[in-house]
């Protein structure tokens, strides 16, 4: 049964200090690979724009090299500090920039709808959402840092909701 | 006498709607010169992505074309809401990443410095700084819209600061 056409996403989990980044391909019959993971470390000694030019060349070289089809990033935390918020914001900022110059759309999607889509439950704990991440794409070990994994679950949960759309399309035809 | 050597400075007023920018060049004899200014305007109906594609492709432009020795941008403001303070990192990130690009640095003041700056008061209103620029810059009339007018202040205080700091250097001498 064809679940799905091929799909291959960049998720990307914004941080101040690491910026995670998973590369998943959802395969004809709806299986899941991990192409890559890992994590953009950046000193917090470096001035900013610097940083931000990391990130930048980083998502950069990972879009040529895995040519993904789209990208899917967190969505706004209502619950942070204006100080943290304005950190992100501009992480954020440069991830859709790498993004929208490669000519890829951005998807965004809540913590709560990362966490449902890849556990089943919204308020999942880290622990639990890594744990997922492990065994939907069939790792030998934990993706680590945390936030490598973090950045494949928004992957999955961006080609689990592309996949139920595609289905619902099919359907309705 | 000689204050300080030339300087051309692109101050830059990052906001969610408008971006403002303002180029300012100081000549040998502390005299200041309004080479360009303006907003960069976004629909608020383009994807994000776009808009910050827009105001990268924007300050890139001007600073092929003005060649800037350093750029300014107003520091962070702790009164914001979480949610603007989220959307203005965007806009920052993306200005900052257009600085780095080109290889030049970027100073960050606060709105009170800014203003203390140009009008001599912290708590002026941005109707005085906007005629204070106007007067400072010896324009006709006053620069519209006030994103770019905010844009010039950044610059010049950038400009006040730099020609302080190398008036005491050549005293240290």
């Amino acid at each position: 049964m064809r679940y799905t056409s091929c799909m291959r996403v960049l998720g990307i989990d914004c941080g101040g200090a690491y910026t995670g980044y998973g590369v998943v391909e959802m395969d004809s019959g709806g299986g899941l690979v991990c192409l890559s993971c890992g994590a953009i470390k950046l000193s917090l000694r470096d001035p900013l724009p610097q940083r931000l030019s990391r990130i930048y060349d980083g998502l950069e070289a990972l879009i040529v090299e895995h040519r993904p089809d789209e990208v899917a990033i967190e969505g706004i935390f209502y619950a942070l500090n204006v100080k943290s918020a304005l950190l992100l914001g501009q992480v954020r900022g440069v991830a859709m920039l790498a993004a929208a110059a490669a000519g890829l759309d951005v998807a965004e999607y809540s913590p709560l709808t990362i966490k449902a889509s890849v556990v089943g439950y919204g308020r999942a704990e880290k622990q639990q959402v890594q744990d997922m991440v492990t065994r939907l794409l069939n790792l030998a070990e934990a993706p680590e840092p945390m936030d490598a994994s973090d950045a494949l679950a928004i992957a999955i949960c961006h080609l689990h909701t592309a996949g139920t759309l595609e289905r619902q399309r099919a359907a309705a035809r």
